[in-house]
């Protein structure tokens, strides 16, 4: 038996309700998005009363499938103003699923400065008064808490970041090794600390579990699925041995790694930064070159990246985030940048667009490219402190660009563009300019067809099938986000015949209801098209559909491209 | 012979262009806002190469009538990302009218660090390096200038403010007391700062002077016109004796007084601040109680504020500034206020959007409410000075809503709500709603009807009838901002039936043509509709033309009204 809770902050209540039946079969992302669709007035101020935050594991998060622990995050983006859903790995979302919470809804606001938790166990959820751990960062949590209540607790938290409202902040989520994953685009991590809620705790003992209808059909399905996984290069060879960081030569050789604040597509020092080196170094320093971010992950893309003495460093150490600091930043150190990420996940902030507000900020002269120390400096002393520079950082790279008159932003709804030049790899550049989330690489993840060969390949140069390709990605990607899967099941769902009906297979006998293929790609249109009129209710538009002025003027090297898709172009992704 | 002059400051070249046929009967705001629509890429950066910074005299400007010196300036702002038109008086209106410009476009972007000026006189503009002056702010700009040129130069300028790119920089006019009027909403300061133009100088002489079609029958409607604004008693008695300051008692009374960030609509302390003390202290002090921003004015809403030596302290001392900074942020010193009212103008900042800005500012606990020696500080020390604090404050009450997560922010379109709390005086909030420049009182003057009693009466109380009467008075006053008349020349047009008729005569007698009421409200219309069809492609959409979400859940003593249009009463707006 399933159930949704509503934790209301005005008025400190607890409401255990039942599963509608429209939402019976949703989960993760389509089911946040339902929520905040339906409850969320679209104009309302994302750090206001009137926002709502939303967990909900996926459709098929604790059942016995490989990759299925995400999860979903949702709300008004307090850094786009659109919705937003944010998707993470870490213990939350099988502690949640297993203990038949179908979605936690956070609403209302508390009046006046105490903070609070919420405690999540089998009889329900209980909002307690928190003062020991209000200022502190999220390892201190994390350790406090697992002294409070044992190592199995799921934690959610926020960390100063978060506390302060900043708009890069995120919410971190425990990882089976009691470090740190991230929900972290969208600031989701300011709506928490809006609520006054510090952090949320999960204890699923005694917990029901989740129950499989038809559990001999899932069996078979799941072991097509988890054969699919493996045998695939991507998800079976290249992320498990290079971790997601394995890109960045791969990039760089494309032309489409975005290099000091996006003036060029190549970095001279990239086999410094690269997933070679990088795991050459773990290896070196006895660290994890894999390791899974929730139980029953077989594609092991994370690891644990040591110091020089084999103390931990950093974890979920993402080749994202390594561009961001390495190439777009011009910081050729490893080390350093293992330390910026790890101080990340401590504060409380989204490392994308965190890295790419370090661009702005060095092209705005606050400190020079290549400034390693600087970097670390403004973290600690600005960000961490909430100074009035950390709180221009703190609200990323928008921001940063607002208040220094900076015209090269790399943004779209004031979300920073990831780590693939748009110019170079048009594919992806049409996702960044439509995703419901802002600028988005996950959203619908074209390198994987323009530079990876997956799913059969389109020139990344050329214009022609870029808006078909996005709209595919994102409609597909919207039902994957639902599910609990990781995104990275993409890859073989996109090559191997037998991946994606398996996964479908396992979905009805989840439920013990017929969901075919057809089904799974009717329900990521349902709700995307639902984003998208949330967006447009909350005042985007297709002005809000395009990409920085500067892409269309400024030619990257070493192809020389710029963005040159009209708007009449860009606006037929809408058509579905 | 009327001409165009556009100034590329990419490849730094000076073109005269014959006045388009389409052209040819607009002026003011009418021009900029054609110019813009026509030219600008609505969701191009506005402080990149391809905005546009457009002034144009009004269609009057230059003639014999009073009250006809406006300037106006036009261009993508940047603070509301949407179309901008703001107005000034000053002299240089009548030297650019005077000297057959009838629009200045100033367009490119040099790269690199070197400030410019321009040269206005008969001959042409020329483009000058500027090193002197750069990183001084007005009033020493002014002095430098004068002493280079002389007393009867024209000056438009920017402080640092404009310099340093910060979103409520305006754009400062010397008046005839080589003081300072201001283009002061929307930001267009950072427009010229971003093209790097520090300052702009008119010289006219040998200037034709404009030259009437209908001398004897422009003469009988400007003697009409001038005795209907003396007979008039807003324009005639009110505002001659206490300035637009009047207002604070009287606003004060109706409870539509916005207190302490937006809190009350009353303020205890209304009598330190009001018009009548301001009076009687500049008449105790020596100081002059009425004063014109250019020649040709008989209204004399200005006055110059001495200090309590007698020497200068404040001139052009509006009620909204007073108000922003009396009753919103609770500083009861008027001395204090014209103290702060001078840095401003001196260091070129939007003393509306600057003290709304202090509100919020104290509500985030920067400093306290009624911390007059804190807002002088920080005005020196920090937007003076271009910190990171600075820049958060010099951005406006957005920025720092913002920045520090602060839900109780009152702007729309991103500009500051001014003077007249909206939910007791709701014709008002109609025209913030709705008005194409964001939050702006002047745009569709509401109180004149819902609290002066001019064209009738309004409860201020009631929504019936208010999104008409915002709709008519923004649709004259946007043909008004073309004639460069002052707006205060409504109250008379809505109450003493011959003088708008004598206004349109003017025109027709100026240019030769017929011109009827019929065609100035038609020019209203015209000119509304394409800066609404701008801003729509800029990115703007009903989600916009709404109030922040805390007017509709927040209700404001003594009348405990709360803001309750629903969008499609709002959304009646555009239909005409």
């Amino acid at each position: 038996m399933e159930n949704i809770y509503r934790v209301n902050m005005t008025d400190m209540t607890v409401k255990q309700e039942d599963v509608p039946e429209e939402w019976a079969l949703l989960g993760g992302r389509g089911l946040t998005s339902t929520i905040v669709a339906a409850e969320v007035l679209p104009t309302c101020h994302p750090l206001g009363p009137n926002n709502k935050l939303v967990f909900a594991p996926g459709i098929l998060t604790g059942t016995p499938s490989v990759q299925s622990g995400r999860l979903s995050a949702g709300g008004k983006s307090p850094l786009t103003e659109g919705i937003n859903e944010s998707n993470s790995g870490g213990t939350s979302a099988q502690l949640l699923a297993r203990l038949g919470i179908k979605a936690l809804i956070i609403e209302g606001q508390p009046k006046g400065d105490t903070w609070f938790n919420l405690h999540v166990n089998k009889d329900g959820i209980a909002i307690r008064e928190e003062t020991e751990l209000v200022g502190k960062n999220n390892f201190a949590v994390i350790e406090a808490v697992e002294s409070r209540l044992g190592k199995s607790t799921g934690i959610l938290t926020i960390g100063i970041a978060g506390e302060l409202r900043m708009l890069s902040a995120n919410i971190s989520v425990k990882d089976p090794d009691s470090k740190i994953r991230s929900h972290g685009r969208g600031g989701l991590g300011a709506v928490m600390g809006s609520k006054k809620i510090k952090f949320i705790t999960i204890d699923a003992e005694g917990a029901p579990g989740v129950k499989l209808a038809d559990p001999d059909k899932f069996k078979v399905a799941a072991k097509t699925f988890a054969k699919a996984l493996l045998d695939h290069p991507v998800s079976g060879q290249a992320l498990p041995t290079y971790g997601t960081n394995v890109l960045v030569n791969i990039i760089n050789e494309a032309g489409g790694l975005p290099t000091r604040n996006f003036t060029s597509g190549q970095y001279a020092a990239h086999d410094k930064i690269s997933g070679e080196t990088m795991r050459d170094t773990i290896v070196a320093r006895g660290g994890k070159p894999k390791h899974g971010c929730h139980a029953g992950c077989i594609i092991q893309c994370s690891q644990v990246y040591p110091d020089r003495n084999g103390g931990y460093l950093s974890s979920g150490f993402e080749y994202e985030t390594i561009w961001g600091l390495g190439a777009d930043c011009c910081i050729d150190d490893l080390d350093i940048i293992a330390k910026a990420d790890n101080i990340m996940d401590d504060i409380g902030v989204d490392s994308i667009e965190t890295a790419v507000m370090f661009g702005v900020a060095m092209e705005a002269g606050i400190i020079p490219f290549g400034d390693g120390a600087g970097v670390l400096r403004l973290l600690t002393d600005e960000i961490g402190k909430g100074t009035p520079l950390g709180r221009i950082l703190g609200n990323g790279a928008g921001s940063v660009g607002r208040a220094y008159g900076i015209t090269r932003v790399p943004i779209v709804k004031n979300q920073s563009i990831p780590a693939y030049d748009p110019r170079a790899i048009k594919g992806i550049g049409v996702t960044y300019a439509t995703s419901t989330m802002g600028a988005d690489h996950t959203a619908g993840y074209a390198i994987a067809t323009n530079i990876l060969n997956c799913g059969g390949y389109l020139d990344p140069l050329k214009k022609e099938g870029q808006v078909e390709l996005s709209r595919n990605l994102q409609i597909a990607t919207t039902a994957i986000d639902s599910t609990g899967m990781c995104i990275f099941v993409a890859f073989p769902a996109l090559d191997i015949p037998e991946c994606l009906p398996a996964l479908t297979d396992m979905i009805g006998a989840r439920f013990g209801v017929a969901f075919a293929v057809d089904d799974f790609i009717a329900l990521g249109k349902k709700i995307l098209k639902l984003e998208h009129e949330f967006n447009i209710k909350a005042g985007f538009n297709k002005a809000h559909d395009r990409l920085p002025e500067f892409f269309t003027y400024e030619s990257i090297a070493p192809h020389n491209a710029v963005w040159d898709f009209t708007d009449e172009e860009i606006d037929e992704f809408w058509n579905f």
